[in-house]
C-alpha cells in the first residue's frame, strides 16, 4: 500500500508549476485520502447509480410513457455534472492527453457522449448500450486503499494463471466443437439441434452447467452423450479453481517469506522480521 | 474454546447479586455444557422444527382446509412456550436490555408477535414471513462447542475476505448491466429481453449457470453473446472459490504458528523460530 | 498402505483353525493382491455391471417388452451366481455373523433378496429400487490400494470437515427457508410460487444454481430477490469448496512433517528422512 | 522447460543424415522458437480456424444454399494446404511411421481423410464429425513454451488425482443409479420419469447442477428427493476442486524445494536443509 501512496506524492510533487486552483481541483477530484476527496467520492458514487438506474427504468416500456420527463431532466442533469467534472479533470492536468486516452478517460468521455450524440442521430438502441457503460465510472470509486488491495490480490492472481486459463479455455472449446459436431448428426433437427453453431451452443450450455433446457437432446443416444458432457463438465470446474485457488495461496506465501538474512543465510522471513529467526542477527534495513 | 468458556464464567461471577432462581434459569437457558442446558437445547430444538413445519404445512391450501384446527393448536402451544421461554431470558438477567435489542432477542420476540398481531391485523401474507423468521432461532442449538469452533472459521473467512469478494461482486454486477444492455439491444422484445432490467436479471441468471430458461436468446449474435456470458461465468467462479480456499488454508497454518514471546509480547513467530523476531529475545525451551 | 496389509495379514493368521478349502476360498474372494483374488474382481465387476444394465434396461417399457425372457434369465443366472458367492463368504469365515451384519453384507443380501421376494410378492416397483442398490457392489472392487487410498483421503476430508459443513447446510437451510417464505408472499400462485415447500424449494434449485425453470418469478419485485439470491448462491459454492480444499491441502502437509529430532529438537522431517536436516543427527528408528 | 528443448536438439541431432531440404523443412514445421516457424504457425491458426468456421456455417441451411460454392472452394483448398503439409510432415522425418501413428498424426490425416471421402462415399453426416476433428490441429499451436509449461502442469495436475477423480465418479455413478431407481417409482411416468435409464439421467442433470428442466419432478415427496439431489450436488462440488486444487499447490510446492544430493542423488529436499536427508551428507552451497 506504501508505494502506491508513494507514487501518487510523487505524482503530485512533479507538478509544481501548476497554479493553486489546479492544485485544490485535483485535490477533490484525484484525492482519495483527503476529507474533500472522500466527500467528491460519495456524491460521485450517488449520482452514477442514480444515472444508471435512470438507464435501465427507461427502457421499461410503461415507466418510460409515465415518468418520461422525469427520466429526461435527471439525464441531463447528470450529463451536466459529468462534463463540469471531465472538464475540470481535463484543465487540472499538466499532461491532460494521457488521461484523455487512458481507459478511464475514455470511460468519462463515453458516459457523456450519448446524450450529446442523441441530438443529432436518432439510434436510441445503440446510445442506450453506451450509456450502460457509464457504470463501469463505478471502479473509479474502488480507488480506496483497501478495496484497491483486493483488486490487486485479483488481478495478480488472474494475470499470473493467464495462460493455464488458456490452455484450458482452448481444450474446453475443441470439446464443445467436437460435441457439438456430434450431437448435430445424433439428434434429430426437431429437438433443437438444426445447425452445428446452434449444438455447439448447446454444448456450452451444457459443459457449463447453465442448462436453460430452450434445446435439450431427445434420443436416447443424444441424452447419454449430454450425461457424459455434464458429469465431464461437472469435474473440471475443479480446473479453474485450482488454479485461481494455488495462485492465491502462492500470491499469499511470497508476501510472507521475503528475504535473506545476511549473517547466515536463512530465507524463510516475515517481511516485518526485525531479527533473523535462526541466529538473531539484527536487521538494520 | 477454552477463551469462550472463561468469558462465559466471568460473565456469570459478575451476575453474584442475582436470586438463586435466577441461577438456576440461566443454566437451564444459557448453559451449554450442562446436563439440564442440554436436554433444554434439545427440546428447544424440537419445538422449533414442529414450528417451521407447522408455517409450511399451513401455506399448502388443501392440508390447511384438513388439519386447520391442528395447525392453529400448535401454533398456540409453541407461541405460549416460547413467550415462558422469552420472559424467563428476560427475568433471569441483569441487564436484560442489552438482551432484548441484540440480534437473537430481536429474533425471539418476532417468532412470538405475528401470532399476537394475527389476533389484531388481518394482513396473513406478512405474518407469515415474520413466522418464518423463527427458523434462524435454530442458530441458539449452534452454540455447541464444536460447531461454534467450525462458525467461528467460516465467519472469519468470509470477513477476512470481505474486500475482495466487495471488488468482486462490483466486477460481475459491472459486467451483468453492461451485457444486460447489449442484449437488450440485441435480442427482440418476444425473446423475453423487454427491458433492460430484465435483461441484466437473464445476464444473473446465466453469469451464476443458474440458467432457468424462461428468458433464453434467439438470435445468432444473441447466443454468442450468451455462450461468452457462460464461459465467463464457469471460468470466474474460480475467484470467489480462490479467494475463501486461501483464507481457509491461511487460518489454519496461522493457527499453527503462534507463540508469544515471554519478552516483548510479540504472537506471531513460526513454531521452529529461536529468536524473537521483534525484540531478538532467545527463546530457550 | 503397509498398514492395511499388515492388517489383512494379522486376520488371516489368526484363523488357523480354518479348513485349506476355507482359506482357498478366502484368497479367491477376498484376496486384493492375489493373482487368483484379481481374476474373481473382474468377474464380479462383470456381472455387477451386466445385472445393473438389465435392470435399466427393463424398466424401459418397449425394451422389455420385446427380451423380457432374456432380461429374466440374465437375472436368475445373477441372481444365482451372488448366491453362490454369498453363502460361499459365510461358509469361509470363523465368525460369519460380522460380515452378514456389516454395511457390506448387507449391500450383498439385498443383492439377493428382491430375486427371491419377486416369486412371493408382487411389488415390482419397490424391488426395482431394492435392486438398483446392487450396484453398490461396485465398491468391492475398489478394494485395490490405490483406490483405498484415494478413498481413505476423500473420506478423512470429509470427516475433518463435517462440523463446517453441517453449520454450512444450517445456514443454507434457513436462507432458502426464509426466502421461500418471501417468495410466497411475493409471486402469484399462477407462477408455481402455491405453497410454502413449493417456494422452498424454488429457492433450493435456485440457490444451488441447478435452475430447472419449472417455477420462475414473474414479478419484478421477485426477480430482484431471485437475483440476489443467485448471486448469493454463486458467491457462496466457495464456502464448502474452501472448508474440504483446506482439509485436502492439511492432509497432505501433515503426512509430510511428522516427527522430531531428539538431537537439535526440528521438527520439520518428512516421514522419510533417516537424517535430521538441521544437525546431521542419524535416525535409527 | 530447458529439458524440452534439449530433447527436441538432440532429436536433430541424431537425425544428421537427412538432406538439407528435410532440414529445413523441419525447421518450419516443427520448429517453434525459429522466425520462419513462428511465422508457419500462425498461418496454420489462421487456416484450422478458417476451416472449422466453415465446417459450423456450412451446416446453417440457409447460408448453405447461399454460398454454398463458396464453402466448397474454401473446403478444397484448405484440404489441398492440410494435404501438402501431411506429406511434408512425412517425407522430411526419418522414421515417418512413428509420426503418421502418433495421436497428432492421426489427427492429421483425419483431418483430410473426409474431404476425399466425400467424393466417394454419401454420408454427409458421419463426415462432418470427422471434419470438426480438424480442430483439435490447434493444439500444433500450443506448441509454444509458456503455454506447454501450463498444460503440463495442468496434466501432471489432473494425472496425480486420478485415482481420487475415479473413486468420485464411481461414487456419484452410485449415487445418481440409486435415485435415479427412486425416483423411477417415486414419479409418474407423465413428468418424464418413464424409464430408469432417463431418471438416472435426470439425476446426473440435477446432481452436476444443470438443470434443463426438460424433466422436473411433480410430486411433493419427488421434489423433496430432487432437493436432497441438488444439495448433496452442491456441496459435493466441493470434492473435485479440493483435489485438483491441493495437487496444483502441492505441484508448486514442490518445485520449490528440489534439489539434488551430490554423494548419493537423493532428490527430495528442502531448499533450507543443511544435510542430505538420506545420507547425511553436509551441503556446502
Amino acid at each position: 500500500m506504501k508505494k502506491r501512496i508513494d507514487k501518487s506524492l510523487a505524482f503530485r510533487e512533479k507538478e509544481f508549476n501548476l497554479r493553486p486552483w489546479q492544485l485544490k481541483v485535483q485535490e477533490v477530484i484525484y484525492g482519495t485520502y483527503t476529507k474533500t476527496g472522500k466527500a467528491f467520492d460519495i456524491i460521485l458514487l450517488i449520482i452514477i447509480l442514480l444515472s444508471v438506474v435512470v438507464v435501465m427504468l427507461e427502457s421499461v416500456s410503461y415507466l418510460n410513457l409515465k415518468y418520461r420527463l422525469t427520466f429526461i431532466t435527471i439525464e441531463w442533469i447528470v450529463t451536466g455534472l459529468f462534463t463540469i467534472e471531465y472538464i475540470l479533470r481535463i484543465v487540472s492536468l499538466r499532461k491532460p492527453l494521457s488521461y484523455i486516452f487512458s481507459f478511464m478517460g475514455l470511460v468519462d468521455l463515453f458516459s457523456i457522449l450519448p446524450s450529446y450524440l442523441s441530438l443529432m442521430v436518432d439510434g436510441t438502441a445503440a446510445l442506450m448500450i453506451l450509456r450502460s457503460i457509464r457504470f463501469l465510472r463505478i471502479f473509479r470509486i474502488l480507488r480506496l486503499s483497501r478495496y484497491m488491495l483486493g483488486a490487486d490480490i485479483l488481478g495478480e492472481a488472474l494475470k499470473n494463471s493467464r495462460h493455464k486459463i488458456t490452455v484450458f479455455l482452448i481444450s474446453m472449446l475443441t470439446i464443445v466443437i467436437i460435441l457439438g459436431g456430434l450431437m448435430y448428426v445424433i439428434e434429430p433437427s426437431e429437438a433443437g439441434f438444426t445447425s452445428i453453431p446452434r449444438s455447439v451452443y448447446w454444448a456450452i450450455i451444457t459443459i457449463t452447467t447453465v442448462g436453460y433446457g430452450d434445446i435439450a437432446p431427445v434420443t436416447p443416444l443424444g441424452q447419454a452423450v449430454a450425461s457424459f458432457i455434464m458429469l465431464f463438465g461437472y469435474a473440471i470446474i475443479a480446473v479453474p479453481t485450482g488454479i485461481v485457488s494455488s495462485e492465491f495461496t502462492n500470491i499469499k506465501s511470497e508476501g510472507m517469506k521475503a528475504f535473506e538474512c545476511p549473517n547466515c543465510g536463512e530465507k524463510d522471513h516475515k517481511k516485518a522480521a526485525k531479527f533473523c529467526r535462526s541466529c538473531g542477527y539484527e536487521f538494520k534495513d
